[in-house]
């Protein structure tokens, strides 16, 4: 066709398109002349479903998460290039600046205009949720091979580097329980609780930090992994416990105990076979699941936190627990963490983040008192880890430096504390103000652990043997 | 080391581990001994952070959760296997079935432990990003090159399928004004928002029948596949209007159209350059996308919703937008894609089903009449669609059997119809009766979609040529 034939042609679409357009506004037109004159219609048949500010506050949650999702990425990128931190720990510490601590301090009606209180419960589900996937996600990357058949040494200093903090935990109660909890928490509860807290180890946060300087295979990367697994399973069976013991009374522990006992048989009988089972099926495939699979997976982590919930321990262990008896190396576990983690580091916990930063407020710490209570908090809990595993390892054959390089590695609390020590306040075993203490001393310990490990052994990790 | 020596390093390593258990346990006792006998704490410092029954419903939300993807995958892989319908289909038709058309009228008891009323507003804000998100996808979906360079009969065509049911639309308001509508909407938005409904066609469920028989790429396809891009663009765009009518003053419209236009100059002049630009820094990357790429689109998708909202039309306009902003066939836009629609499919946007199927009631259709509306309904729609398309594809050449086929293609509703109805539901534009007739139209002609062609063009959909 020439230019001029196609211009002509062109032309008459034009004019078709625009008489058609035309004559539909006209008859629409007409047929709106005639409906107006019709007399209103009779009363509604029933409320409909516009709810008063409900779109609204749905607009609002979405620019939270916006600004959120912002924020802690901005923090976390730059924790990561100017301070070679993890960039979780960035995260974390934009969640704290966005809360009352700063923004709130120093600009309330910018705090609310990020977090205003309609917005905070949707945005508590939705870091539920991600918290939930995410111990999942945690589960699964634990190795079961750092699990079993480690050295008779590494088992040793793994549990000295719980029981170290532990009992230092356990002793902090005897002075923080007359002046720092409240009247709903009996001594015992309390003190559990502390000491629970100061032996956690965050198996996610040192498995990148191990990465990151590129030693996670080196014999001193291989040890602090297997203990920081240890860690995770024995702090997280712990808890369980604790929280079964937090919730119910005496003779409801006992049933809780019993229950919990039969759905862990349930989970390594039942369900771990079938799990193997349909994981064999999955290996068969290439690229990326199904989506029938993956919401098979996504319902039984579910089904499992839901589980653990109702019998009376926190949803989270559910969830950890089902990532741990998942088959691994295969398709299944790569896919589904391929497919879940951006997703649940992304989209999902900045909110978390912005709400431990909203929880705590640097304002509730008055006075000298209560700043030495923080570092008698930060002693105990690096002394307890840094300590118990440093002897245990000297002990056990290793030389000092290594020994000391791993304790330090050991004392890398992260994310995973931030979890426990939410768990705690939402059970009100502590006070916000403790709430508060702990989060500092789960970050400097986060923060010491690549700067001490460095100044311990050289720049170059990797040149150490142990 | 021999077995021998071995097992008695074993057994020293055993009773070393009881005895460092045992100690501890040892002091713990004698700490806790010490500390229960302390007064009890001073009052507590503030209220912590225990809501009354909050733990409670997270764990309904998960379970909730849990059995709505359930259902949604059960019945959504029985008319895929079955029915050789898309599974989208069973996926709405579960949402039905769990709320008071069934499993409410059988069993209210079941209805109110699959998603009680505590559940449900977290599950609203759940299935409303899952839907903005949805429509993001939609819009990255549409190749550009199906909306630029038709040929002239695609685009006539394409205008005849909107405009043929929007004319019937608006003449079916003049019947079901008085007698179905409120009392707070007024004639002309009842009969726009008719009129836009009965004009949708379905992008992503027509792609996905297309493809599901392999024909997407014949003539047949890819003229059905502009003409629904077309469509969506223009229902979309339509709806935009409409909700600032529906929700503005007069005086407010006005602006909001002005703010609109500024909007949509922005995101095209501004936005979208800025967009190619990055899109081609990540060009240049392999495999799947850094977090802070993801976590940056997904901003972008969030604030422009917002941007929408706020303007005065729909949140999922913007979200829409920007999907047809991205540049496409790259390296960003298709991992966006890989990471998201599974997440979004399979997690999200269940929850927009069983609230659909909650807010529908076939028990409100009492009588023959209503009966007889529902089906006025669904002739108005199928006659517009169908008769239009195929009146304009054989005026602009196509022979009669692919004219009527691609008619029945263009009548595919889907979901995209379902987010339709509930935008009007919350707007107040329609009532629950009106929504339930609706929703069944929508059901109804998309079912008949697949089932049609074939009989139009028999078995060998591919061998036909238009």
């Amino acid at each position: 066709m020439t230019p001029g034939e196609a211009s002509s042609r062109r032309a008459r679409t034009v004019a078709a398109y625009v008489a058609m357009v035309a004559a539909a506004v006209a008859v629409f037109l007409m047929i709106r002349a005639r409906g107006v004159e019709f007399p209103a219609p009779p009363a509604a048949e029933e409320a409909h479903a516009r709810a008063a500010g409900g779109e609204d506050t749905f607009a609002r949650v979405l620019l939270s998460l916006a600004l959120i999702t912002v924020a802690t990425r901005l923090v976390g990128s730059a924790f990561q290039r100017f301070l070679r931190q993890p960039p979780v720990m960035g995260e974390i510490v934009a969640g704290i600046l966005l809360g009352p601590s700063l923004l709130g301090a120093c600009w309330p009606a910018a705090q609310a205009f990020v977090l205003p209180a309609a917005v905070a419960p949707h945005l508590a589900v939705i870091s539920k949720i991600g918290v939930v996937l995410f111990l999942f996600l945690v589960g699964l990357e634990l190795e079961p091979r750092l699990l079993r058949k480690q050295p008779h040494a590494t088992v040793a200093i793994s549990h000295a580097s719980i029981l170290a903090p532990f009992l230092l935990g356990a002793a902090l109660a005897l002075y923080l329980y007359p002046t720092h909890a409240t009247r709903d928490v009996d001594f015992t509860t309390f003190a559990l609780f502390l000491a629970v807290a100061l032996s956690v180890t965050a198996f996610p946060v040192l498995a990148r930090i191990l990465s990151d300087r590129g030693v996670q295979s080196t014999p001193l990367g291989t040890t602090a992994l297997a203990c920081a697994a240890i860690d995770d399973v024995t702090a997280w069976t712990l808890l369980a416990f604790l929280t079964a013991l937090a919730r119910a009374e005496l003779a409801h522990f006992t049933r809780t105990v019993l229950l919990l006992a039969l759905y862990v048989a349930v989970m390594y009988w039942v369900v771990r076979p079938a799990v193997r089972l349909f994981s064999e099926r999955a290996e068969r495939g290439h690229g990326p699941l199904s989506r029938g699979t993956l919401a098979l997976v996504f319902v039984a982590v579910l089904l499992s936190a839901v589980a653990t919930e109702w019998i009376g321990v926190h949803a989270l262990f559910g969830a950890f627990l089902l990532g741990v008896l998942l088959p691994r190396g295969g398709r299944l576990a790569r896919e589904v963490q391929a497919q879940l983690e951006s997703f649940v580091l992304v989209l999902l916990l900045p909110s978390f983040f912005a709400l431990t930063g909203l929880r705590m407020e640097i304002g509730l710490l008055d006075g000298v008192r209560d700043w030495l209570v923080c570092a008698l908090i930060l002693l105990a809990a690096t002394l307890g880890k840094v300590g118990g595993t440093t002897v245990a390892a000297r002990l056990t054959g290793h030389r000092w430096r290594p020994a000391l390089a791993l304790g330090f590695l050991m004392n890398t609390r992260g994310l995973m504390q931030l979890i426990v020590l939410d768990l705690g306040l939402e059970l009100g075993l502590i006070t916000r103000r403790v709430f508060t203490m702990m989060v500092l001393m789960a970050l400097v310990t986060t923060f010491l652990t690549a700067p001490a490990v460095e100044r311990v052994l050289g720049k170059r990790w990797g040149a150490s043997g142990s």
